[in-house]
């Protein structure tokens, strides 16, 4: 198989990160027999630095050209004073809507052999396996108007019945790869949004006789995030929600350092990158750990390019290091065996 | 003293726990030589069955004519399929856009003999004493174009300055009465109105140059919630992220049936009602937890009364009878022993 990958490292230890994933990815190509053609652009505070623009028109047109994205990670205090459009968040923003990345997908699962990093009990974190599926290029942060002046400021949160139907029917859809659950999540007691988008799942529901579905308002999903998490198989829900939950979800199992997510248009095409962010303050130390992008890069060959084999080994080798008792600074307990990104990068290789 | 409390039981176990923090009330009158007269009015789900309306002109009337408000709580499936209007939900939001409480006023304090009952690991959880200020009557609950059809829907996030600065200064001044560090929550990456927030708070700051202030992002907010809620002090924020990180934090010590919350007016004139909702589930079994009640009943006397001591002595008449070994069904664990609601009430006065 021959496939082009554009490379946007970022900020921080985005470089860095998107390094060890590459380097993963070669050896999966060399291994497997295929090509991956490697286009690197700037997005983020590095392309403000070098564009005055958080994502040039060069990057868009390698993306354009490519048939994914891996993306290492936006942002730093050194741009936090700029105005919104020479933000690095600014260059995540626009990629999303540009693509029409409306599947922004992050799962969540617990590793055993990190639980003790968890702020939650063993008990509560234990076999936590979920799916957020977030809806990514509608709501509050693209709706119309969104201004502000001297004396008020407005943002407005707009959602189509499609914008709806696609987000829901693709999380109906994952839900069906797993254990059957589907847990739609809203504020349908306050907001008109939450009302259509409640419609429109249990209008959906139909489709999918073989998936139990739940809905739950955000601020009780909010706190059985914490009480249950175990409770969950597939979540849905809007822009802002999602972002809040999944940001939420991503601390439970104390592996942040290992969540990857993918952000998907309809065709498959898509942009992979890991949760956690830029991380400036151990930038170029060679101690980032790389398992959420190379995760990242893994779920890029399974949804973007069908290599569900390659995806697998690659998953199991970052479990395998870490079950060997190998692991990055971030993990760090008494037992382990702390390594470089570099070093941990070869093992898992 | 003389005072006049507009009690509304509302739906579920709220009957039950107003009534018992109103026998504490009353033996509180007693010994202090106060007198609270109390009128019972309809809220909520109950209101809807007798009035068709969830906020009567009744109750309205019985709250202007009062100092203060004592709610239990609203809601229960049996409205579920109830158009807006007709929800119980929808006396809540009334009330509190009627009397203009914009200050929604939420302590989250570890209970060391509860810390057992937290979701977190006792060395997280442990020692956490915050206080979440949130918005209570802007916002995207109330901002209007609000509305839809079949193909589309829209609701509208609107804040003035003068919301945000009086909101603001409250929580400054909460603040500055505890230890002096306010978390204001935004999501001003992305959000006009969050941008307008943060500049309000950065003009306000000047008048407390005692206060350390930080600001965090909503998606920041949820995650450090749980990793390290220790690092809060006084939180402030808009409605709908008060309503999702308040929700949150209400788990994080695993005393949810503990905790109370006041709903402010500018002068001083408050709803006071536990976190807890209706629990329709153990209703009448006389099992409920009637700690967050009477908690609620002391934010009263401190802050629409001013009655120090009395509020005081309620406080340490529930932590006493916890610290005895007494608790009901929702904290038991081995060791303690259950009691009613009512032999509660009774050990607490
Ligand atoms: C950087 C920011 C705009 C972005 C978002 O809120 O969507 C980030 O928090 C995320 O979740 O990917
Ligand atoms: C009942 C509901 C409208 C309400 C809200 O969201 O404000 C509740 O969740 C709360 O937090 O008091």
């Amino acid at each position: 198989m021959e496939k082009t990958i554009a490379v946007l490292p970022g900020d921080g230890i985005g470089p860095e990160v998107t390094e060890a994933a590459v380097k993963v990815l070669k050896s999966i190509a060399m291994r497997y027999g295929h090509t991956f053609h490697l286009r690197y652009a700037a997005i983020g505070g590095i392309a403000v630095d070098q564009y005055e623009n958080p994502l040039p028109q060069e990057t868009i047109e390698v993306c354009e050209a490519s048939d994914a994205i891996l993306l290492g990670a936006v942002g730093g205090s050194k741009w936090d004073q700029h105005p919104s459009h020479l933000r690095p968040e600014k260059g995540l923003l626009s990629i999303r809507k540009h693509f029409d990345l409306f599947a922004n997908i992050r799962p969540v699962k617990a590793i055993p052999s990190l639980l003790d990093s968890s702020p939650l009990k063993e008990e509560v974190a234990k076999e936590v396996d979920m799916v957020i599926v977030r809806e990514l290029t509608g709501g509050l942060y693209f709706g119309e108007p969104k201004r502000r002046n001297e004396k008020s400021a407005v943002d407005t949160l707009v959602y189509t019945r499609k914008e709806i139907e696609r987000i829901v029917n693709h999380a109906f859809e994952i839900a069906r790869t797993r254990r059957g659950k589907l847990t739609s999540v809203d504020k349908a007691n306050v907001l008109e949004t939450s009302k259509l988008w409640r419609e429109v799942v249990e209008e959906r529901k139909n489709a999918y006789p073989d998936i139990e579905v739940e809905h739950m308002l955000v601020d009780s999903a909010a706190m059985k995030l914490i009480t249950n998490p175990r409770g969950f198989d597939v979540m849905v829900t809007e822009n802002m929600f999602g972002d809040i939950l999944s940001d939420e979800a991503s601390v439970i199992t104390g592996s942040l350092g290992m969540l990857p997510s993918a952000s998907l248009r309809a065709d498959g095409f898509g942009l992979y990158e890991p949760v956690h962010g830029s991380a400036p303050d151990i930038t170029g130390q060679n101690i980032a750990n790389p398992s959420a992008a190379i995760l990242s890069a893994a779920m890029m060959l399974r949804h973007s390019f069908n290599l569900h084999s390659e995806a697998s080994a690659m998953e199991e080798a970052v479990m395998g290091v870490l079950e060997d008792g190998y692991c990055t600074v971030d993990l760090f307990k008494d037992g382990k065996r702390v390594v470089s990104t570099d070093t941990f990068v070869t093992k898992v290789i």
